[in-house]
Parts: C-alpha cells; structure tokens; sequence
C-alpha cells in the first residue's frame, strides 16, 4: 500500500511547492516522527510537513488525496499505542506552528484554540482570566491530540475528559473540505453529534485544525494530599465509598507500594511504602473543609494513615510531580530499557476485584509492573519497564496485557480507558464491540473512503 | 415512496404472523402514531406494532426492510418538532410494552432499561436506592424517546444532558443487526463514539432497544425557591453571574412576566407578575447554605425581591408543577387552539441580547408568546398559542420563529438546544452546519443505506 519511491518524489515537490522548507524527509524528522512513546517499533512517514493554517493543512490533505498518500496527523507523539506510526507511509502533519489561541470567550467560559498548543502552555496563555482548562493526562500533550485520543487523565473523575470538554471541533476532511462540528452553545439537539465522533477517532477520519473547549473557573481553595493504606483493596474500597458517596474529589489517583518504592527512589521523596492515595479537593473554603472531612471518615474506616497535606501551589506542584514522574521513575529502573504502559477501565464496583488479580498475575512474572491508577473512574494503568532483547519478559508481559485487557472486557470494562486503541490493542476491539465494529467501519468508510487518513489505526482489518 | 395499498397488506400480514394482535391498523391507532406534541398535520403510519423484545424489534425491522417500508420508533409521542410524523407511511414502532427495568448498578450508579419506560416511572423504580435519573424534560418522556432525541430540560445545568447520561445503547440497524455501542465502564477510548452518534440521532440510524444511563445519589439537602425580577436583563444577567460564580445550582428557570401572569391564572399562584427565576440547590446542608448565600448577593445586585422557599417536597412539587404547566397553560390560553413550541440555545453571553431582541420581535405581532427557559445553558423557549386557521396570526409566527432561529445561529448559537429538528428545523440545519450536513448525510447513508429508517426526518433533501 506504501508510495513508490519516484511517487514519494513527486509528492514532495507538490508539498515544497507549497510549503517551501517546512517540509522535511530528513531521516532524523522522519524518525522522530515514526513513533509515539509505545514499546513498538518505528515506522517513518515518507515527508513531515509543518502547516501555519487551516487552509494549508486542507492544500497538505488534497495533494496527498492526489497522490494516494497517507496522512497522519501529529501532535507531541506522546500518545502510548502506536498512533501516529506511518504504517503505509505517507506524510505526518506536525501542528508545532499551529499552536495559537484564537479566542478567549471568558464570560462564556470556552476557548478556540490551534491543534498544536499544549495544555500547559493554554493554562499559562489563561493564567490572568481566573479559568483553566482542567484535562491532565500526565504528558504535556497537544489539545488537538487529546482531542483525537479522546484523551482524560487525573481530573476527569471531577471535570470530565475531552469527550465532555470539547464544544466544537473544525475539521479538515479526506478530500480537503473544511467542516466544523458544531455551534459554540453550550448544548444543541441539531442533528448528529459530529463532534463526539471525532473526538476519539484517533485522526482516522479527518485532520482537527481547530479545538473550542470548555474552561472552568479556578476554585477558590484547592488542598492535596496524600494517604497511605496498610492495604491495596483497603485503598481501592475507599475510592469506591467516596464516589458512592458523591463527595466531589477533584483528583483520587492510587499507586501501589511498588510504585511508591519507585518514585521515592526516583524524586527523593520517603513516602511510606503501601499503597497510596494521592487526593486534590476543589471549592470554597467551606467546601472543601466538608470533602476532607467526609472523605478522612471514609479513609479510616478502611485503615487509611496519616495524612501528608499540601496547600501552597508549591507544595501541590511537587506533590503531582511525583506523581506524574510515575512513568519516568518507572523508565529509569532499566537504563536503556523501554517501558510498556497499558491501561483497562471497569465499572468500579468490579475496580478492587479486577486489581487485585492483576496483581496476583504480576506476583506470578519476573516483571516489576507497578499500578498506578485514575481509580475515580474505575481507570488503572500498569507501567512495566522491560529489556526489548529478553523474550522472556517480552512473553511475560505480553500475556500479563492480553490477560488483563480480557479481564476488564469480561468485567464490563473496556480495554483502555484512555490511552486508545492505535496499532497496540486492535486486537482487542472485535471482543469489545463486536458487530459494532462493523458500524464503526461503515462510518469510516463513508468519511475517508479513500482509506488515507491514519490508515491501518483503530478498525481491525477482519 | 410511500407504499402501495397491496403491499402494505402483505407487510401486515407479516407482522402479524409475528406479533398477532400486537399490530394494529386501527385508524384512531394510526393518528395517534402520526402526530407528536408539535403543531404540524397528522401523517399516520401504516401499522403500529407492540413488541415485548429486542429480537420481536429485530424481526418487525427485517419485515420493514424487505418491504421497503419505513421504521419509525415511538415512545410517548409528547417531542416537539415532527419526529415521529409517518412522512412516507410505514410502520410505527411503539416500545409501551418494552418498559422495564432490566438491571440496577447501584454500586456503579448506573442501570439499564428498555426504551419505553418513563422517567417517572423508573425514578419510581429507584425510590429506595438512594439514586435517581436525573434528566427532566418537563413531559413524563421515555428514556428511549429522551435519548433518541439528545433531551435535556430543567436539570441539564447541574447533570447534563442525555449526552452525558447514557453510558451505553443497543441499538437494531436498518438489517435487522443488533448492535450495543460501549461498555459500561464510565470511560472508554476504545473506537468510534457510536453512544454518542446515536443519542440524538432522532431514530434515523436505528431503533434503540436498550439504554444504560447514570444514576446521581438524591442530595442531603434540596431547596427550591422562587425570586422575582424588576426586569427580565436583571433575571438573565442574575443567571450568567451564577454560572460564571461556578455556583453549582442544579436548576436555574426563567419565566418572563407574561408566562407569571399565565402560571397564576392556571395555578392559582399569586406571584408577583414579574420575570422569574425558579431555582433549585442540591448538595449537602451546609453546601446548600453556602450556595443559597452566594445566589442571594448576586440577585440582590441584579434587582432580584424577595425569595419565596420551597423546603419539604410537597413545596417544591407544587412549585415545579407550576413551572412544568407552563405548556398546559399556554394552551389553555386558546381553548381548541394550537401550541407552538420553539427553542434556541446560545453562549451565555449572548443571552440576554438575544431574549431581549426576541421580546421586542413579540411585541410587534399581535401574538401572546412567554418566554421560559433552561436559562443556565443559554437555552430558552417560546410557547405559543394560536389558532391554525388564523392566517394572519400564523403568518406573524413564522416571521417570530425564523427570526429568533436566525438570530441565535447569528448569535453562535443553534437553531434547537434540545427539540432537536424532526420535520419542522430541517430548514435550518445547512444554516447550523454548513458542509458538516454532507458529513451527517454520509454517516446516515453508510448505517442505513435504503433510507428506512425514519425517513425525512433532520437532514435536508438538498
């Protein structure tokens, strides 16, 4: 299905034509570009382009339509499955120069944002508005790539992910049209939910050129903490209390005691080590009072300790540094070693049953698979560090991830709560959606007919 | 493209060696099918068939399909723009017999019910679970009708809408297939949002069969009061402040000072004849007082007078009905008459131009039209009364519709926040959407490629 060679060549004089030296088939930009921050292998696109616009971006799309040529839509390439690998060759979209913020609607608390600014960097451009944009999925990723991997992380149990947090999307199809999904309302019942389909669909069905998303005003008091339990399923049934409950945590994370070993170890911290909630509550000063205080409650009648506060934004940054560090701290414990990083999500009443067999699984390996885990939203990740050489690690780990991912399917789960489906878990989506795969097939079909964008992602070829 | 009389008659006979006496063809049946709440003529389908199960749904859907004959699904009949008019005749759907709760989650706060069962019926199910759905369009709707329709209504503000409250469907495809769109995990970024793609898809991609929605704990503490307004900005910029305060009121209702004037005379209330916002607080006691104090500095800046509460449930039923009779009420206005009920939604900025703009159009027509709305979403209702055979008053209608359409679409608004389009907003989707409406038409020819499925209804023929 890859472009020939003296085809790739004309290819790229119709992009140099338009683009002049924003367009690079350097081996190095090819390779940067060939791979996300999954275990698997590059794969090069033939050219990279770098567009100012929309308009750009649409002329990029219809002379690849043209030419036959794949286009793969990039971010910061900090997805985890294998999204943005050139499976068929083509040309990879980097957003790097599409990364303004357009409009800034403070009193209706939206934004209209270019796909290539981070979020960090649109909560640094929001900073004097008293809003932010609450999605953290750990990595400082590209709001047009969490818009395509309909991306969440540790405050959706609060706030919601991209699916919730996304008004509008504008969009460049396969044959270069320029749509956009919806009005700036906060709801509509005015046809389908284009935006939604979108959001999520990994660059397999157009290029987002434009993001409006939802901001939320900045809560008066946010307070931290952090709280350690004798026991993993103690920590777990706590989580559990504290949604049925309905207290409003803005943040709950857990990680192991293996994974505390490590990011003490890592950040310099001396954390206990037993399993650990990490906890950020928002409100007013009253409201929050009342969080922790119901929420310490529920902590001690499942044998939660003490509890390690942090109320200054300083503390609060270096206590969600450690905790982001997970996936470093976890990376450093094989120099030179990669790290698998997998994630299930499962209704939350089966959350402690579906952890606690994942850790009997781990206990049977040679593997040091640490847990961490969103498990507000019944959402857990296992980040494994592993020599690529050793096929016995490999085997491991290849049957801890099929046994887990199977594991939160049979539980009502789905087989990744965020990280998506990319070329890592294709194999997964006949088991999770059976015949509706098929649909999803029909509508990318019907969208990308040609098959160009993101070929050979998401849709399992059966 | 309507069937011819013959073949109706086979198709009946069909459907009867199914289904028995659970079809009928009754001319009185008929007309009830071919009609909603809406103000357009009566278009009967052909048949009404009760099925029990998703496979009878199944079966009627293959019988339709090898007739050629439309599938419209009906629920409670009580929409608002001609969704459930039998355009092209064919066989109407009704889910009176599919009403049951099939599974209570309340660990995961979710359930899972057949299409036909009502929102009050299935909070009454819940009574003692501590749980309730919150969604509440103001008619006792079916859930399957509600997310058929993407339906919101007075609870949108806090809970969301239909959008965010189905976790998952199954669905029966033009073929016959059945189809279930997600797992049940709150979470997923596993494929295409197909939850998403057919909540609100008006039953032109399928017949939902099956619904999972989220459930919310019932509040320690409700308020609901009642607030008068000098003027109607004073009540709207009263609204947007709360929103932007991030006060998390869980209703927030405007009724301007004719729609009082018509709620005392067909209530018996004695309100003060002025604009009005009903409210209502969920949280804890001591979040209630807390948001209760916040709303009462804002209204006072704004002009809001005094505040009648509504504490015990027996005040605030009779408070809601109150606000929920608005429609009865209008009605009564013109005995024998009709009603015409429109909506718009707008970003909150724009609120209360377009509400004041849209108040000084009224005032040049000879027509009464209240103004009420859902105002904390930006989204707001006329309801008119009128005599069908009054041209010149119908005529004056369609001028006040088009133009407030218009102006909220100018307004970056849409041409329906939650009656979706059915028959009477087609015309304004190219509007609303532009080429997105060639995306929509895609995806609707790719999941029902003979057009079978309610046919006519929200996308435009051009």
């Amino acid at each position: 299905m890859s472009l020939a060679v003296q085809d790739v060549e004309t290819l790229v004089d119709e992009l140099r034509e338009l683009l002049g030296d924003r367009v690079s088939t350097s081996p190095s930009m090819r390779d940067t570009h060939g791979h996300d921050e999954a275990w698997m292998e590059t794969m090069p696109p033939d050219a990279v382009c770098f567009p100012r616009s929309t308009e750009e971006v649409s002329a990029i799309v219809k002379i690849c339509a043209r030419h036959g040529a794949p286009v793969i839509p990039y971010g910061t390439g900090t997805s985890l499955e294998g999204h943005i690998q050139a499976k068929h060759g083509g040309v990879s979209i980097d957003m790097a120069e599409m990364n303004q913020v357009l409009e800034v609607n403070a009193e209706d608390m939206d934004c209209r944002v270019q796909p290539g600014i981070t979020r960090k960097q649109l909560n640094e451009y929001l900073r004097d508005t008293g809003l932010f944009f609450p999605i953290d999925p750990g990595a400082d990723a590209s709001i047009g790539g969490m818009a395509a991997t309909r991306a969440s992380g540790t405050n959706a149990v609060r706030y919601g992910t991209m699916r919730e947090n996304v008004l509008s999307l504008e969009v460049v199809l396969a044959d270069g049209r320029i749509i956009r999904t919806a009005r700036r309302s906060r709801k509509s019942a005015a046809g389908y939910d284009l935006t939604r389909l979108f959001v999520g669909s990994e660059g397999t069905l157009g290029v987002i050129t434009e993001i409006t998303v939802r901001l939320h005003g900045i809560p008066e008091q946010i307070s931290a903490a952090v709280v350690p339990f004798k026991t993993l399923d103690g920590a777990v049934d706590t989580v559990i209390m504290t949604i049925q409950c309905g207290i409003p945590v803005a943040r709950i994370e857990l990680c192991d005691d293996v994974q505390m070993d490590v990011i003490n170890k890592y950040s310099g911290f001396d954390y206990p080590v037993e399993p650990t909630l990490f906890l950020e509550f928002h409100g007013t000063e009253a409201g929050v009072a009342e969080q922790v205080e119901l929420f310490s409650e529920i902590a001690g009648e499942y044998g939660g300790g003490e509890f390690q506060w942090a109320s200054t934004p300083e503390a609060r940054t270096t206590l969600w540094q450690a905790r982001h560090d997970v996936a470093y701290a976890v990376k450093a414990l094989v120099p030179g070693g990669r790290i698998l990083a997998t994630d299930v999500c499962v209704p939350i009443s089966r959350l402690t049953e579906c952890i606690m067999e994942t850790t009997a699984d781990i206990a049977q390996t040679s593997l040091t698979a640490p847990i961490v885990g969103h498990v507000g939203d019944g959402n857990f990740h296992l980040a494994v560090p592993f020599e690529p050489d050793d096929t016995e690690a490999v085997r491991e780990l290849e049957w801890l991830c099929e046994r887990l991912a199977n594991r939160a399917l049979a539980m009502e789960g789905t087989c990744t709560g965020e990280h998506g489906i990319g070329l890592g878990k294709i194999k997964y989506m006949r088991s999770e959606h059976g015949d509706a795969v098929d649909v999803m097939r029909s509508v990318k079909q019907a969208i990308d007919p040609e098959n160009l964008m993101n070929p050979g992602k998401m849709l399992p070829a059966d």
